[in-house]
């Protein structure tokens, strides 16, 4: 008989197994599946989940935990056996007060959401996903009331995205950005800087090529990645050697440009995930703000900054020759930084990202906590968008439609895009102090030392530590605003982008 | 508490939703997953075979059958719920005698052998693919040990793929095929049919233009189907509404043609599958000789007949201009149904077709009971493909590496091919008294009550019974090689062909 850690693994491996056959399934709904194969792909989903919850939730689970007590006690806690108890115990008391059916349920809803949503948002139709929208809120108010001795519901639905964090901590961090950011846009905006050149002709195959260009030029390996178009970019894959990552082109512009570098720092960061981890749920990402402080790092820290459009510009040009061949490369810099608060979240600048987020935060814990009916979520989006960012809803798809997350049920994870911009901001600082010329690389496309420096100081440690403490091992410190705001306060102080 | 049949239910639903994940995941391996993902695949899909595996030999099953045998008794056999425990019963009765661990590294050693086969076949390097080939051959050893009281080992393998149907019975209609086969194709051959049509200049995009063409005339549509590009074609997908079929271009040949009107008639079996049993394993196809008589239907007796190509010819003339504007129809039709022994089963005529499953079908069941060793295996196959068929081999590649069922570890399946074939005759001829006109409406492109007859006679019974019951209940007759070989003589028995 193999002894109770050996054993406590085996379970383990299964549940990490399955999570990961979960999310092909949903990187291929989103993908490659044929439309009318939702109804499988839901039923498939929520077997999947029912399984890897039952596994987690078993007397078992619990039994070998017990065992493992005194043994837990005696390891070095910085030790992967450690870590991986006291994860599997962090886990195994979560799962074990949620009913499998309630479990499959959410899934199963999610995985039918989906469709609808996007034939709702093709139409700009919030009532038609109205429905759908109010079963996965459902869904969640029964998910949080399976627990109790919480400060307020949200945390619960917070927490399975960004673990060991409050909806107290983050509205203080959020209240201290919100401060800053709504003055400093109303400062930044109105400016003279022309980006009309972002809008026009960008024909999908060049902007395919051009995307494939710059992630390979960061490391994307055929081998070892792909990518596809899709309606919603996101990140998935099965493994370590197996990462998949999504764009969507847009013809009237390149900014998919940007969130294809989005994706690839999501991307390196699962590819760079500890290996022999790989059958643990300590080898699985940390928590999505971190997930998204390296999409975040990328996209913006590299492929908003002058130094990589100094390397890569002459590109840009010879792809789209129409639209940039009298840009200079100073005007294309400052176009692509513009600060102009705009409608679509993925397509924000740097400024005004954040309030996007913090909208949808403030939002969804007013519906999670019955103050927000959803048929006036539409009404209440468009009023905040109104007083954060000054800027007219025009349409549903334009406004509360246009995200995907609550189309799979993934309600708690918005606020992640602000933590880990803010995080991205703390990374890029402690990684310019450790590799000086990182900039001159970049302006030579060098990216060998960024990806290494991030492999080792963030990726390598999993779900190991909670996202505080991985920030911590990686900066030196945890969560805080202020680098964040004084990099928006550098970049865009002196009115001049860049 | 629900009662025992609602409860079993519930179980195999588990088992038969898991098998089908596992379909999504081996479509995914052949046709997208980056190829270094392959280590992870194995691991996931031995994964859910465990899961799958222990949840039907589970004590539980076996009480609730013993609980369901007087129930059983007094069902009409012919119901859905009298089926669903007889065949769960012989399901349980065989993976109860099988270890898991055994069952997981069968799949594992299967999903490992492939990336493997993709490169010695790319390289024509058996010895590359031995030490696989040899795993997976050791594995069905351990397999087939698990069984006593069987006739001859090689029983159980066919029996996973054609069930409740011996050795003995296929070696039978074979021994009848091959003594008419052989002097057959003597007899054909060295006509002075001009095929050189044939060979030249077929561009892949035209291919595929009129590939998917084809398919659409045929039933295909995109809500519920997909279409891709792979190494070795197959049929695939999650459920009735979610069919992936794939094909493999050759830009010298337009064979590719048939082999996707091929793969088209696997797509519609799996389509017109029971809706209301797809949680249940009676909800599956019958066998993979029911499986091959509808896809060498679609692509022999539709797809190299006469009628079809009288309604199709222009547009295959009209995509292949260079190659086909100077070949008349009848020239055309007899090019394409040309007898000519040659080294590639999946683009062989439908004489010589027999004899390359025969010779797999023998080759397997020599290695399977010790008398020959996986090193010869290449010089028996050439020697037999000498024996049988009169060609030489210049290379494994084209030989013994040329099929990848021996790479995914599915070893016991090649006879299915000829069984479905001589089926597929013995189906047509029931469908040419029921549907008088029916080569007029092909004639006309209309394929609609060719498709429902076959859903209503064939593809709606899923697995509730045996192979042979199934067609009996089709054609009023079981398995019989005459019409088969009464076809191929009225088809070219005057020297010519069609």
């Amino acid at each position: 008989m193999a002894d109770a850690l050996t054993q406590l693994k085996e379970r383990l491996a299964r549940v990490t197994d399955l999570e990961r056959v979960g999310r092909v399934l949903s990187w291929d709904q989103q993908t490659m599946m044929p439309p009318a194969g939702w109804k499988h792909r839901a039923d498939h989903l929520a077997t999947l989940r029912r399984i890897q919850h039952e596994t987690l939730i078993a007397d078992e689970t619990g039994r070998l935990l017990d065992e493992l007590r005194d043994r837990e006690g005696s390891l070095d806690p910085d030790s992967d056996d450690a870590a991986l108890i006291r994860l599997a115990r962090r886990d195994y008391e979560k799962a074990v007060r949620v009913p499998t059916d309630l479990r499959a349920e959410m899934v199963r809803a999610g995985a039918e959401a989906r469709p609808i949503w996007v034939k709702a948002r093709s139409d700009s139709d919030f009532e038609r996903f109205r429905p759908a929208l109010e079963r996965n809120y459902e869904l969640r108010q029964r998910y949080v009331e399976c627990f109790d001795d919480v400060d307020e519901p949200y945390d619960i639905l917070l927490d399975d995205y960004e673990p060991e964090t409050s909806t107290a901590e983050v509205r203080e961090t959020f209240a201290k950005l919100k401060a800053e950011l709504i003055p400093l846009i109303a400062e930044l905006e109105n400016d003279d800087i022309d980006d009309s050149f972002l809008r026009g002709s960008f024909p999908v195959e060049a902007q395919e090529r051009l995307a494939k260009e710059v992630v390979a030029l960061f490391g994307f390996r055929k081998e070892t990645w792909r990518l596809d178009p899709t309606e919603h970019p996101f990140a998935s894959g099965a493994g370590v050697d197996d990462i998949r990552i999504t764009t969507n082109y847009d013809p009237e512009t390149m900014k998919s440009f940007f969130s294809t570098m989005h994706e690839y720092g999501h991307g390196l960061y699962s590819h760079q995930l500890p290996r022999h981890l790989e059958h643990l749920p300590i080898g699985n990402a940390c928590s999505l703000g971190i997930h998204e402080s390296q999409s975040r790092l990328w996209e913006n820290l590299v492929g908003r900054s002058r130094p990589f459009w100094q390397f890569f510009y002459p590109r840009a040009q010879e792809t789209f020759p129409e639209q940039l061949r009298n840009v200079e490369l100073d005007g294309f810099i400052a176009g692509i930084n513009r600060v102009q608060p705009s409608l679509i979240r993925i397509k924000a600048d740097e400024v005004t990202y954040g309030m996007h987020v913090i909208l949808r935060f403030e939002l969804e814990q007013e519906i999670i906590n019955g103050r927000v009916a959803i048929r006036d979520v539409p009404g209440v989006w468009n009023e905040k968008m109104h007083e954060y960012l000054g800027v007219e809803v025009p349409n549903d798809a334009q406004g509360v439609l246009q995200d995907t997350h609550w189309a799979s049920g993934s309600i708690g994870y918005f606020a992640t895009y602000l933590l880990g911009t803010v995080m991205s901001v703390q990374i890029w600082q402690k990684l310019l102090d450790d590799i000086p010329d990182l900039e001159e690389q970049i302006e030579r496309g060098e990216f060998t030392a960024l990806r290494d420096w991030l492999g080792e100081h963030v990726h390598r440690y999993g779900r190991k530590f909670s996202p505080q403490e991985t920030l911590r091992r990686a900066t030196g410190a945890t969560l805080d605003p202020k680098p964040y705001l004084a990099y928006l306060r550098e970049k865009y102080g002196a009115g001049v982008a860049a």
